[in-house]
C-alpha cells in the first residue's frame, strides 16, 4: 500500500507518494498559482498526486489515502481550511474539493506545520514519541505539537503559534501585530535582520565582503564567517541560539515534550546548533532537576517531513 | 455522597467536605508544620480530613473518595509527589501513606494548581467547557490546563509551568533561574515590586502614605490608591494589566483554551482587571479572526478551587 501526501504552499504544490517504510518513491511539483484561484488550486492538487501515481506506474486503487498539509488554521472536524489568507481560503472545503476530482479516496488534512511534527512523530526524530513536537526555524516559526499520539491544536484549532510567544516587550515588531514575538528573533528572517544590524554596526566584519560576493544575507551568513574566523558572526550566532533557546524554554516549560525536534533548513547546521541550545535548556528548564525531562533533537525528515507527514495522517497506526 | 478535597500548602493544611452540588460544607484547617516531616504532614492531612467528616456528623462511609492538591510535580500515575521543596518531598508516595491512615477509599491526587483549574472546570468559571484552562495570580503565577476534560501537565508530569515563560529577555530575576519570567511582572509579588519601584521613583504618589499607614505594600495598593485619583498608581495598574496580558496572550496563541479563567487573590478586582486585559488580548491574540477564540473569565472559586477539585478529581463524571 502507498500513501500520498500534498504539502501545500504559496509557490508550490509537491506531492509526494510514501511507502510502508514512510520513504518518499516519487515526487511532483506543480506551481500553486494563487491568483487563479481556490478551484484551480484543489486541481492542480488532484494533478501533482495523480502525478505521483502515474510516475510510479500504480494506480490510485494502490493509495489507502491522501493527506495535504496547508498553510492556515484547519478544521480538521469540518475538514476544510478555516482561514490561510495567502492562499485565499475563507471556510475553504478542500477535501470535499478534491474528494470530487479524486473519488473513493479517504483524503484528510492538518496544517503544514503540524503535518511535519506528525511526519516526524511517525517516522522521523521523535518516531513512535506519543508526546512530542517540531519547531520548524523558517521564514518565521512553526510548530506543531501531538499530545498522544494525535495533532493539538487547541479547542478552535487555532493553536500551536508557537512563534507568536513573546520573548522581549517592546521588542522588534512583528507580522501579527505584536512586539517581540519569538520569530522576529530566532527565525531565518530574524537571524537575518540580526545578521544585517551587526554588519553595520562593525563594517570591519568579513560577513560584509561574504555578502557582497554573494549579493544577499542568508541564514547561512553569520554560520559561514563564524567557520572562518569572524569573532563578530560568532556574536551573531551566539545571540541567534540564544534567541532559539529562549522560546524552546518557554515552550517546554508549557508542554514538557518528551522530544521536542528543531526543523527547518538552519537545523541543517546540526551539533553547531543543537549542542548550545541544549547546554541552555538543561541549565534554564524548569523540569531541570526530574529525572526525565524533554530532549531537544534536530529533525530528520527536511524538506520531506510535511509531505510525509501528510501522507500519514489517516495511517490506520 | 460527599467528597473530600486537601489542599496542602507550606503554611496550613485545608479540607473541605463537597457535596454533590459541589458546595463545600465543612472546612477544617490544621497547621502543616513542614519540619516535622513527611510522615507528621501525612498524618495531620488524615486528621484534617476526618475533622470534616465528624464536624458534618457523618462517616468515612458517606465520602465516595478523597483528592489531594499539593505543590511540586506530581506524578498521577504512580501517585506520589516526584518533588516538592518546600514541603521536603522527593518521590514520596503521599497516595499510598494516607490510604493506610484512611483505608479502602480512593485517594487522588494533583499539583495544587491543576486542583483549581480542575475545579473551575467541573464547578466554577468555566464549568462544563472541556478545553480550559485557569491561570492564578499568587504569589507565583500557577496555571492548570484541561484538555479533553483532563488535567495535561506533559509526559513527565511538570509542564504547566506558565508562569515560567519569559516576557522580557534580560529582565527582572526569577526564582527559577531565569530572566524575564512572566510571573516576576504578573504575579502579586511581580505587581507589589513594580509598585515599590514606582513609589520610590514619584515621592508624590499618594500610595506612599497609603502604605506608610498601613507598614506594607499590598497587590492592592496600586489599585487602591488609582481609585482616589492617583496617577502614577494608575501608571502601575496600567502596567501590571498589560504584563498579564502578555503572558496570557503567549499561552492563548499557544494552547487556544475555550475558556481561560482568571484567580487568585488579585482577581477580585473584578473588571477593573478583566476588561482591559480581554481588549488587550482581543487586539494581539493571533485567532483573533477566527469565528470562535479564547473567552476570558475572572475565576469564581476563589480560595476554595483547590480544595474543590481535589475532591472532585475522582468524580465518576
Amino acid at each position: 500500500m502507498y500513501y500520498i501526501g500534498i504539502d501545500l504552499g504559496g509557490t508550490n504544490i509537491a506531492a509526494g507518494l510514501v511507502n510502508e517504510k514512510f520513504e518518499i518513491v516519487a515526487k511532483a511539483s506543480i506551481p500553486t498559482e494563487v491568483q487563479d484561484g481556490v478551484e484551480a488550486i484543489v486541481s492542480r492538487m488532484a494533478k501533482a498526486a495523480q502525478k505521483v501515481v502515474e510516475d510510479f506506474k500504480i494506480t490510485m486503487e494502490d493509495v489507502e489515502c491522501i493527506g495535504i498539509g496547508t498553510p492556515g488554521v484547519v478544521d480538521n472536524d469540518k475538514k476544510e481550511v478555516a482561514f490561510a489568507a495567502n492562499l485565499g481560503f475563507l471556510h475553504t472545503p478542500v477535501v470535499q474539493m478534491l474528494e470530487k476530482l479524486i473519488p473513493n479516496k479517504p483524503i484528510y488534512i492538518a496544517n503544514d506545520a503540524d503535518a511535519a511534527a506528525f511526519g516526524e512523530y511517525k517516522a522521523g526524530a521523535a518516531q513512535g514519541i506519543q508526546n512530542c513536537m517540531t519547531i520548524t526555524l523558517g521564514t518565521g516559526i512553526g510548530g506543531g505539537l501531538i499530545i498522544d499520539g494525535k495533532i493539538f491544536n487547541g479547542f478552535n484549532h487555532a493553536g500551536g503559534e508557537f512563534g507568536h510567544i513573546c520573548i522581549e516587550r517592546n521588542g522588534r515588531p512583528c507580522t501579527c501585530g505584536r512586539k517581540g514575538c519569538w520569530e522576529t528573533y530566532a527565525s531565518v528572517s530574524g537571524l537575518i535582520k540580526t545578521t544585517a544590524e551587526y554588519m553595520e554596526k562593525y563594517p570591519e566584519t568579513i560577513m560584509n565582503k561574504m555578502v557582497d560576493s554573494v549579493g544577499h544575507i542568508s541564514g547561512r551568513t553569520a554560520f559561514d564567517a563564524m567557520r572562518k574566523g569572524d569573532k563578530i558572526a560568532k556574536e551573531v550566532v551566539d545571540e541567534y541560539i540564544e534567541s532559539v533557546a529562549v522560546g524552546l524554554i518557554d515552550v517546554i516549560n508549557i508542554v514538557q515534550p518528551e522530544v521536542l525536534c528543531i526543523g527547518g533548513g538552519i537545523s541543517r547546521e546540526g551539533d553547531v546548533l543543537l549542542l548550545p541550545i541544549r547546554e541552555i535548556v538543561e541549565r534554564e528548564m524548569f523540569a531541570r532537576h526530574c529525572d526525565t525531562k524533554t530532549e531537544v533533537r534536530i529533525a530528520k525528515l527536511n524538506n520531506d517531513a510535511g509531505i510525509i507527514g501528510a501522507a500519514l495522517l489517516g495511517m490506520k497506526s
